[in-house]
């Protein structure tokens, strides 16, 4: 199986500095660290960058939710784009530095991001959660219409336990992001490796086992 | 007496239509419309900057609160950064073509501002104003310390009516900042050409006698 890729995305419940030091326990097991955080300022998205950066977290596995301008001055991996953001097209035409993950819900935006320039998008939500109360998940249906129709990465979110991690794969993620499931977690190091695990990741397969 | 600019800051209450449209009614009688809506997604601050364009309103009279992505996307005039956005010295590093207002209260902070590249500054507020109840106002003296701390145009904000701006002139400013004393107004139209008659602005001197 070729490297599949896992994300955690930042809950928007955690104090930074709880967040920076479950991400600097977990961060070799992750491909991407998604600072989501709608509710902070500028000011405080770029803290936190300094701050994962101070507790050895690279800038390559970072990527900023909706604040391109943090992104920018911090030179971070990248940025992820929702409907209330810049639209893909902008953002990559004036910073092309930037790797441009983008949410969409359907097939119709998958195609428009594909075409706007988008470098993978972020499919969801696929199994029912906490987060997204009376919406219908889209379910590994939804995941393998969206996967036919375009060539970009889908990073299948949404409710993805351990144990769902390969159904999400085989209808042909190219990853998975998780928040709570890891973050929130009793024990996030262990989560980690299990889903590591799963993806197929070198190197934890004897340390699951254990788990 | 020098020509002193007008800034006309949005007030966050309005409706974009109603904005864009007094906007395009007073604008030949003003320097730079600030778009500060914290409230605004960048999505909704962009299709406000189309709004104004769509509205012969130009880009360079067009500064962006805070959102230095949209502000670069859109290629308008420049910024405005306040104590919860991204420091002037990062944005004036990895965007040279935007004019950087910064936000201060002291001394202290324009020789700060002065020394990271700002362009210019925000001072205030100068006189008592609905819109920051219960904080003492800075009053001539303030502003008059803080323009000779610093070489940076001060603009002057915060309560000043058509009468006070002579005085904020005589302080030093290089000119005010006004909200609601225009964009509120019954008449916006005859409350710009108030404030621009007093700034000293040729044309409107024999419009604002008739008012």
């Amino acid at each position: 199986m070729a490297k599949k890729e896992l994300h955690i995305i930042s809950t928007g419940q955690q104090p930074i500095k709880e967040f920076v030091s479950t991400i600097a326990s977990i961060h070799d097991y992750v491909d991407y660290i998604h600072i989501r955080e709608k509710t902070k300022t500028a000011k405080e998205i770029f803290d936190t960058v300094m701050y994962l950066t101070e507790n050895k977290i690279p800038l390559s596995k970072i990527i900023i939710n909706d604040r391109v301008d943090v992104a920018a001055v911090t030179r971070v991996a990248g940025v992820q784009l929702g409907y209330s953001s810049l639209d893909v097209e902008s953002v990559k035409s004036r910073f092309p530095e930037l790797k441009i993950g983008c949410s969409i819900h359907s097939k119709e935006e998958a195609i428009a991001a594909e075409k706007n320039g988008a470098n993978f998008c972020l499919f969801g939500h696929i199994y029912s959660t906490k987060s997204k109360p009376g919406i219908a998940p889209r379910g590994i249906t939804g995941l393998t219409e969206v996967v036919s129709t375009t060539n970009l990465p889908v990073i299948a979110i949404g409710g993805i336990q351990p144990q769902s991690t390969l159904d999400v794969i085989e209808a042909g993620a190219a990853g998975i992001a998780v928040l709570s499931g890891v973050l929130l977690a009793s024990n996030p190091l262990g989560a980690v490796k299990e889903y590591a695990y799963k993806l197929g990741r070198e190197g934890v397969h004897n340390e699951a086992r254990k788990l």
